[in-house]
């Protein structure tokens, strides 16, 4: 290892994390480079892509001396694995010791976060290094990622034109999707990781609910809360669940005699056109790899806009509590607003009634999996769509549908990858939702997917 | 065995199953009397006791049939065990199959119980035998007993004044009680074993949440609803509570140590003097017992008027449905229409509000027992009032507070006992609560408990 570490920052031309944090950790122990060398090249990058605004504050100086400590430890021989000293970005409704937290909100409501929770001190006993925290939709309620109140991050697919990036976990998806950091934690209540995961062209990994503690985050959901990381590879997202679970997780080579079902009603219909290829032409990848495919219907499904609309609304509203969303309404995203004020007028039966469907409706999709190893559906049943589109009022309906796809999954209680399968053009995305807590099952499943999309 | 049971039908005025199961079957056992005499018995003080109402229905045909059986297999050398040929009562918001489930209503509600659930069948593959099912409160949703609709049964205790039993297992207390069976099934969701427990003079287990199955049962609340029985000894609840979970009890011999808490505020209010009186008596041979006595305060335990009635009206006219309980409410006892039509207006940020704070509190509850092992109260604050004097509202609003004292145990997530505590005149009951999951231990102490009080 170079004693003088700052001469090997690397150029910014080079992709770092692009093969996954254990090539780059390769590379640091291989002497190419320093984590303090690492941390400089993010903080450089994340200046040339300053215009994606993918952040809401930069730590710049602790993670710079959190690196130079960092080192000092690796250079005694103490290596703390293949996390250490990796520059990461913290969705900004998830508490940092030292950090703001805004929820994306201009209204102050940190203390509804409460202090820094299980999963940060597990990535910091890890090794992992917070560049900063990222954008996020306002109280993480909304899939398209625009927040009116502080800014919607651009989709670094598209320089020329202002995409939408997919939220709520905006900014964690565009610092990952343009490489400024090497993974970041998103939440996904109705497809939160997911839909921005696909509109950038990454991974994301929609946790099983319960299966990482969502203590130190903003409670959207007590119901449908899950962490989950927006990562390159599946490499990465299953390095992150079995640190966070102990699970471990043996990628499968072969997709013979995977039994993978399409859900007909809802999912399939009203696709953009290249979503639709993208997705028939995955589907015969993975029949050419072996697997079977089943039609089949869930017409359940449809049941989501209500169910999720009044579960989320009355959580959130309770959370928040009515006078402080009253207090702060005027001053809220408008779509976020209006989703949240919904919750003021569910009755309780409403919404008692809407939990005991889900809990029917989930036992119902887990006997699915009798038959079916997973659900693949497209995550998102459009491309990302320009914001300018979405203002002026001509995609605003259609925009409406960016969680169609996802919010089942959180309805039924399921697991869910969403991994990049488009060849060109713009992002698309494939959805593998598995029962609750195959977590591991269902990465280890990605891995061979992904093998046959290539 | 006498090969001629009929001749061996013990006289009413023996009292069989006052000393608990387990004596009665080794009565059995010891040729003294068969199954079909018990039945034939348990019949003939039924027909005795008629007066009390304690029956919605009575199955005598099938419990002859059964007990004859239970003999012959008995006779071929096949011991089920301490509960072979018990007749048991049922409160009739439990399946059993072959018997109409009211559900303590004149509207048919019977499809909202289910078919014949996990408890049931233990219980039958114990051996068990249906004598009938037994009055309840209109949807369990009462504590004082009384059923305009369906009837309200005597408190056993007293002939010349029909007394309320307390609810809502009213018929399950009084049929025990009265010595009518050896047992019977109750449901505790406010205090609904408890209560008619402690004014009927016997004992009560109101089980942990989740602990006992509930399916088959009537839901009255998904958040709260538990089984549990009325027994005329601790042993009987222990062999049931072992048949149920596999749980080991091994009663304690000693109260040396133990450290029992008083909570003041809501507990100690307003008591009739008999109750207090009473209750002091209790503590005060607990002590000389060897046991500790901590007074300290839990006043979150107010809230239960709020939480109880929101949570508890929200999910029963979920589970009747609006529609049905608009239907049927003008046939509905007047006292559970109105708790239950509360659910009609609560909303949905009231409910979840509700149960977050619940939440908080039974986690405050928890903590606790780190320093003491048990919280001790009066189970009620009254003696058991005359029907007439609710009726001509004189103690209306007295009577509204019969569940004060038990529903902080179910929005605490707690786990307890009613034991009989008065040694004289009206029954009074002392309430032994315990952590959740806590079951065996309260048992296992409440052997020494009830020693301490002979």
């Amino acid at each position: 290892m170079s004693p003088n570490s700052s001469s090997n920052t690397p150029s910014t031309d080079d992709d770092l994390f692009a093969n996954g944090v254990a090539a780059w950790s390769t590379r640091v122990r291989n002497g190419e480079f320093s984590f303090t060398d690492t941390v400089r090249y993010c903080l450089e990058r994340a200046r040339q892509n300053e215009d994606l605004g993918a952040f809401e504050c930069l730590d710049d100086e602790r993670a710079l001396a959190t690196a130079e400590a960092m080192d000092a430890l690796l250079a005694s021989r103490r290596d703390l694995g293949p996390l250490m000293g990796l520059p990461i970005g913290v969705k900004d409704i998830i508490s940092v010791d030292g950090l703001p937290t805004t929820n994306g909100s201009n209204a102050n409501t940190a203390h509804l976060s409460g202090s820094e929770g299980s999963v940060m001190k597990t990535l910091k006993a890890a090794g992992a290094i917070v560049l900063g925290k990222t954008k996020t939709v306002e109280f993480a309620f909304g899939a398209t990622g625009v927040n009116e109140a502080r800014g919607t991050p651009w989709n670094p697919v598209d320089r020329n034109v202002h995409r939408i990036p997919g939220g709520s976990s905006s900014g964690s998806a565009v610092a990952v999707s343009a490489g400024i950091v090497g993974l970041a934690l998103g939440t996904d209540t109705g497809g939160s990781v997911r839909i921005p995961a696909c509109f950038t062209g990454i991974v994301g990994h929609k946790t099983s609910m319960g299966r990482w503690p969502t203590d130190g985050i903003f409670p959207l959901s007590q119901t449908f809360d899950s962490v989950g990381p927006l990562v390159r590879t599946i490499d990465d997202a299953a390095l992150l669940h079995t640190l966070m679970t102990g699970e471990s997780i043996t990628p499968k080579k072969s997709l013979a005699g995977l039994r993978f079902g399409v859900p007909d009603t809802l999912f399939m219909d009203e696709l953009d056109k290249k979503v639709q290829d993208d997705f028939s032409r995955a589907c015969d990848a993975l029949v050419a790899a072996g697997a079977i495919r089943y039609d089949f219907d869930f017409p359940e499904a449809v049941e989501r806009a209500y169910i999720m609309a009044d579960i989320l609304g009355a959580e959130v509203i309770t959370n928040l509590t009515p006078q402080l969303f009253n207090e702060i309404r005027d001053g809220m995203d408008t779509v976020s607003a209006q989703r949240a004020a919904h919750g003021l007028s569910v009755s309780a039966v409403e919404y008692v009634a809407a939990k005991k469907r889900s809990v029917e409706l989930a036992a119902k999709a887990h006997q699915s999996f009798h038959e079916l190893d997973c659900w693949l559906t497209p995550t998102c049943p459009f491309e990302p769509i320009a914001l300018s589109d979405i203002v002026s009022g001509k995609l605003h309906e259609r925009a409406l549908l960016a969680s169609r796809n996802t919010q089942p999954g959180n309805m039924l209680g399921l697991c869910g990858v969403s991994l990049p399968m488009h060849k060109d053009g713009l992002p698309t995305g494939l959805q593998v939702l598995m029962a609750s807590n195959a977590d591991n099952t269902l990465l280890e499943t990605a891995y061979a997917i992904s093998d046959a999309l290539d």
